[in-house]
């Protein structure tokens, strides 16, 4: 593509790095901003620079949060050694919508995924397997979508804490075999989460 | 959805506002920026709004363009006199790729559309009209892409400078109906403007 203006090129190009968003896509949404008012612009530029320059993490689960500890990790009346493991914090407010779930995160940032250059140590397990060892979590619930990925970030996980004094369970293959977390429906979703199998069964089956 | 962060929240509200970029999407691309590097999502925004704050059109043809007058209309070598009418930069993009027009452009910015709220006022219709009674164009080539839309623009330009000395033709409809210009592929483009007919013509046939 020959642009008449660099400023055009470099906004498309920018764009474009979006996953899905090939060049074509970027110059129809950069010629639509310029068709909105310049502050819708300068809202969206704003938005996503203060984001991604002043976002938290919570201490205690790495869920995104604007204070220091998340509003679920902060709340008392949630069962603090019940801890779901999950990929993301989709999935954290997929299952919250469900309000099945009474426990607490542990939100790991992504799945193990040698192909994308993903290993252990790129997510938050050392500090899962820290809780686990400090005897603070009674049960790990595994919630990562029954993809490849998902299932061998649980085994990972398992092998480091299997030692240990803790019940886990994988949530019940209710959702889909090769199906996301976040595109389940919040009853399958909820009651895959309440009839949860032990994690040892699970690679059984 | 409910976000555990307002700053997360905003940056997927704004992103949203993109065409056909749901909710979900806009989560997803958000916490994509969030997986790379800062500076990523830095220049992205820098791109947005000094693009936004900073383009320039050309004061002759009205494209897009970062100096006063743009490098076709700035070009020795091109013919003046023969005016080729589109609806924005990526039709120009379109025909320049297809090296079969030697003339210069207008671009109107849009197409009458009465349903999205664009009238003529809102398109660069009247610096045309202008140029026409000034007596410098004495071709104008109508290349809209053949929706109702393009028909309704061709039309309305046409009724405001018949009475001049100026020759209308359409690209030839080797473009398929209904669909726009830019998906055209080049060869077919090239050989429609090749093939133009008078603009009077195409009303009959
Ligand atoms: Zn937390
Ligand atoms: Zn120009």
């Amino acid at each position: 593509m020959e642009f008449s203006s660099k400023l055009l090129e470099n906004a498309v190009n920018e764009m474009s790095q979006l996953p899905g968003v090939g060049k074509r896509t970027a110059l129809r949404l950069v010629l639509h901003l310029l068709r909105q008012p310049t502050t819708q612009t300068l809202d969206f530029a704003n938005a996503l620079s203060t984001m991604r320059t002043e976002i938290k993490f919570c201490k205690s689960c790495h869920n995104i949060s604007d204070t220091d500890m998340c509003e679920i990790c902060a709340n008392p009346n949630r069962i603090e050694d019940v801890v779901c493991v999950v990929e993301d914090i989709r999935d954290v407010m997929a299952i919250e919508n469900t309000s099945s779930f009474k426990g607490l995160y542990h939100v790991l940032g992504g799945k193990i995924s040698p192909m994308d250059g993903i290993g252990p140590n790129e997510l938050n397990i050392q500090s899962l397997v820290e809780k686990v060892k400090q005897g603070v979590v009674k049960e790990l619930i595994f919630a990562l979508g029954s993809t490849m990925e998902g299932d061998t970030t649980n085994f990972y996980i398992y092998k480091q804490i299997q030692d240990y004094d803790v019940k886990t369970s994988t949530i019940a293959r209710g959702i889909s075999v090769g199906n996301e977390l976040e595109y389940t429906d919040e009853v399958t979703l909820g009651r895959s989460i309440i009839n949860r199998i032990p994690f040892e069964a699970s690679l059984k089956s």
